[in-house]
């Protein structure tokens, strides 16, 4: 099996990565493709199969390289059937057969997961799991999503809705509204949107000047690096919203600890980018709020595969899946 | 293997139930010994022992009616290796074997896990849990307990913490000191204890007449069950305190279910005796903060089974260590 390749890929709403990784997880060739939703989505899995068809080409490769295939799609994932349960912004229908459909294209065996579920298994196989097999993996990006493994497993949940972290209530009394319809969610406070959102809500009041404010000025809006970048050099404004952030970010993770004690939570997605500035603040109010043993066995870390994880994770599930 | 017997034991501080159950979980026989707590613990599982060999006598059955023994034990347990982490009331040191003593003295195959966890795993088995394989369990009595099954196996935790639900921060500001050194955690106001203590504040406060503080003027004191039978008959302050408890119970069962959500959230202990009144109101928060797809599929139900769940949930530790 050494010789064989699996295909990991990490289906975005425009872009679509793919890579050819080893069996044991190290990537050897990456790329991407354009996301193509036209005709209710029916040209993703064709052009996917097509792509791994010239790349094969390219290398000199055959065909039978490739053992199977791992993908990770964007909304809820019926992991069982393969069934994509509801993905508007990518054309298809309801109940998608999308494990089916990438069988038939690529003639490859097929799994496929959440996007955040994948780069929770990423992570947990040759990221900042370190050989983990209880980890739970929170994604700060333009929204806050997250995996739950136990056992080395993605927890499913009843209706696929495990893992839906971002959607823990974080302000039960008086929260913004989120996406989800309900108010409060960790996701208007944690993900690089709300981060923002708060930010902009301090700029608004006036009452502190300084780097952050200037910035606002200075372009017209700013970014949630923009508030890492002026929290780091001290201004009052941008700590005061890290500090909001984080105490939200480390209460629901240290609940999240208090429940599942997990080796570790790792913390991923573009706003984890910040690094240790966010991660020790994290760390801090998960302290205050962690049960003594979980405070001591349960470590915080951030994901170190950055975008690679999706592939990584979709790798290892079709690796899993076919014993390899 | 019909016609062969498994022991159920749930030991607690003052009493240890025992039972023999078939190995489809019916109980055949039930009864209670004394605790004897003297002597660093010593004579815990003889005396165990000792009271199956009398019992077996009076039903003029023999030893090798039985296959096996399970048993759950207060505080944390290391459940692969069958030890004991730390249980000073029961005399116990540090890292106490309890499974290869349990073996020793019974000459049975034994399995021993933490009794919260016990209490989830009879619940899933034969009580409330009705074929659910991911469960959660909060038991609510003088402190509030759990236990988190996935795929029909307890989630253990890398220290063992997991399913501490008692120790979720439900108040992260402002919380009440609870026993375990933090503040604010979900027993300090869903336990018995803490129901009582909000109900007393609420009296103290004065700005409420009627029967609850009627109660408290007559007797001197109140009781949990004092609240929910003054809020059934809708008494303004017991409905203010029942609704203060609910709000936080609800909340944090939401954001459990938004983390795992498990096809059954089953509240049980003494509290849980309160019945509707209780379980409804908690639906009602429940409902307000969980993301809508765990509101759909994960349903909240009052434990059945009372405190047979202990000794059941403890016969199918060893039933599904045995492969039965």
């Amino acid at each position: 099996m050494q010789d064989k390749w699996i295909v990991g890929v990490d289906l975005g709403g425009t872009t679509t990565k793919l890579a050819f990784l080893t069996t044991s997880g190290e990537i050897l060739q990456k790329w991407e493709i354009p996301t193509d939703n036209s005709d209710e989505g029916r040209n993703i899995t064709c052009n996917i199969a097509k792509a791994i068809n010239e790349k094969l080409a390219s290398l000199g490769e055959n065909k039978n390289r490739l053992i199977g295939i791992g993908m990770g799609a964007p909304g809820p994932v019926d992991y069982e059937n393969g069934v994509i349960l509801n993905v508007v912004n990518l054309g298809w229908k309801e109940n998608y057969p999308l494990k089916e459909q990438l069988e038939v294209t690529t003639a490859l065996p097929a799994a496929i997961e959440n996007d955040a579920n994948c780069a929770a298994l990423g992570e947990m196989w040759k990221g900042a799991g370190g050989g983990a097999k209880d980890l739970v993996c929170v994604t700060l990006g333009t929204g806050v999503g997250g995996g739950v493994i136990i056992g080395g497993n993605i927890v499913q949940g009843s209706n696929g809705a495990a893992g839906e972290i971002g959607h823990i209530t974080a302000i039960p009394n008086g929260g913004a509204p989120c996406n989800c319809g309900k108010t409060g969610c960790l996701e208007t406070v944690a993900s690089a949107t709300g981060i923002v959102r708060l930010a902009t809500k301090e700029i608004l009041k006036g009452d502190l000047k300084g780097e952050l404010a200037a910035k606002q000025a200075a372009n017209g809006k700013i970014t949630a690096k923009d508030v890492f970048d002026s929290a780091r050099n001290g201004d009052q404004m941008a700590v005061k919203v890290l500090d909001e952030v984080t105490f939200h970010l480390g209460l629901v993770l240290a609940n999240i600890g208090n429940t599942l004690n997990p080796q570790k939570i790792v913390i991923g997605g573009g706003v984890s980018k910040a690094g240790d500035i966010l991660l020790n603040s994290v760390k801090q109010q998960f302290n205050q709020f962690a049960f003594s043993s979980v405070k001591k066995s349960t470590e915080l870390a951030l994901a170190t595969l950055g975008n690679d994880a999706g592939v990584i994770g979709a790798a290892w599930l079709i690796k899993n899946k076919l014993n390899l």
